[in-house]
């Protein structure tokens, strides 16, 4: 096995995470989560949304929370942005990174943005090319990588062609997006073989959902063949509200957890990033599914 | 990435599960939920434990268990059995498999065999002489394999002894317990890197927790080494009682789930699988750690 010495881990529970939870955090708890988060030693942080309020209700205080935010130095503080407009407020907010998102699969983009993906994709590079004007870096999310709610597969031609078209658009990386937590360790191997072939290993990220426990499988998968960046959410947050016991992203706790033990630098210091997720946990009123935040309550070691 | 045709899973639900649940089940609820897993297409469920009743109450009912089973051609009935005593009983329940157990620290097999090492072998060389006699086959449980709560790390020559003499004494296989749920993938590859040189891949298993969610990244490392032989419990069960949330055994429902999305046979049947975990779910009365489980009821795939 070939792990590497360092990853890097891209915290999205403050926008994948709190988008999916049923309770609506105050302004100022996500100011303070966030401000937890930023001195657990994370170097990037995706903090918010700026999409359209009527679309995601509870992060319409976007701008905010980019603006209340306490600073760390070191640390990138990335949201969510769908279109020039969204752009703006997050210049305004002086976010330091763009992420904009499309899907592979023409159906679920459909469903999820509203246009067919020949529609979203010059608003993408709209955004993308603004946003390196203003000295922002970019990072594109493709969701329905391994899988879609709608199309099942997804042709693995699709998934090259419209990578190829965000890098040529200049983003600094790629999110492959787990949408519906079912990646399996030879469908992510599968997967990175044609695109690494293609793309440069550091300018791809894995993003995984731990629906069916399968989230560390895959990314050991992924780090043995040379990729150093993974997206989490402190806790697991982000698990569909409807199922009190469904995992959402890959929790961070767990992938610093078993780095640590494998000899892998993330810079994350374990036990501030559990008072993080145990803060969470609280305020969402639901068991979170990070294993690591569940054993360390067991064994009381936050008393 | 090199994975099996086929893998073997040994269910330990009814024992190492069941052993570790607060709520006690009636000898005919154990029984009714046996003869479900029988029929998932398992080929192996170790159903009891015939320990003296006052180190597992829960357990007390062995015989009972054992004799009131509907038993399905193909299925090994295998039981836990610590001594003489334990498999003269275990063979008047007319069980298929008689499995002994010892820890390779110290600390803990004195802890919870009340023995040392030393003394523990001897007993361990007449069950599995006289099981081997009586037509049974026989496994050998080594737990702290990979980690200790007493002692920590346990030294590989330790573990590499202990194993050659248990397989001097004729076992058919021995599983290896990752009995604190911290192993990790880079720990699995250097512990069966050294093992897999002097013993049979075919005849070691792992035992797996899930703790600290790393069970299945374990198996999937273990795999690519050849073995084929894994331990689950239905629905992840045997979590600390205390714990609400803390994981117990690898759920025997995700590796089936991992295994089918892989094109890996395992012969068992997810659908009546996880039939049998949302059945044992009700009578333990907590929410049991496996994904799928948890997914199935969330997409309400029960009704």
């Amino acid at each position: 096995m070939k792990v590497p010495k360092k990853i890097s881990i891209k915290e999205v529970g403050p926008r994948d995470g709190l988008q999916n939870e049923q309770v609506l955090l105050s302004t100022s708890d996500k100011i303070s989560w966030i401000d937890m988060l930023s001195v657990t030693g994370l170097s990037y942080i995706e903090i918010t949304s700026f999409v359209h309020p009527k679309w995601i209700p509870p992060l319409r205080d976007a701008l905010d929370v980019a603006k209340g935010i306490k600073r760390q130095p070191g640390v990138t503080y990335a949201a969510l942005v769908p279109n020039r407009k969204g752009l703006e407020r997050a210049i305004s907010g002086n976010i330091d990174e763009a992420a904009v998102f499309m899907s592979a699969s023409e159906t679920h983009n459909q469903k999820n943005i509203n246009k067919p993906i020949s529609e979203t994709l010059p608003i993408l590079k709209e955004v993308i090319t603004e946003a390196t004007e203003a000295k922002l870096t970019t990072r594109a999310y493709l969701s329905t990588v391994f899988g879609c709610p709608y199309e099942k597969n997804v042709p693995l031609e699709q998934i090259v062609r419209i990578s190829e078209t965000l890098f040529e658009m200049g983003i600094d990386e790629l999110s492959l997006g787990d949408t519906i937590g079912a990646a399996n360790p030879v469908q992510v191997e599968l997967i990175l073989e044609t695109l690494l072939n293609r793309f440069p290993k550091e300018k791809i990220a894995l993003h995984f959902h731990n629906t069916r426990g399968m989230a560390l499988a895959n990314i050991i998968t992924a780090m043995n063949m040379g990729i150093t960046s993974f997206d989490g959410a402190c806790g697991g947050l982000g698990g569909c509200p409807y199922a009190p016991g469904s995992s959402g992203n890959a929790a961070t706790d767990d992938l610093i957890y078993m780095c640590a033990q494998m000899g892998i630098e993330t810079g994350v210091e374990l036990g501030k990033l559990l008072l993080a997720a145990k803060w969470i946990e609280e305020k969402t009123g639901r068991q979170l599914p990070s294993h690591n935040l569940q054993a360390a309550k067991s064994i009381d070691c936050f008393s």
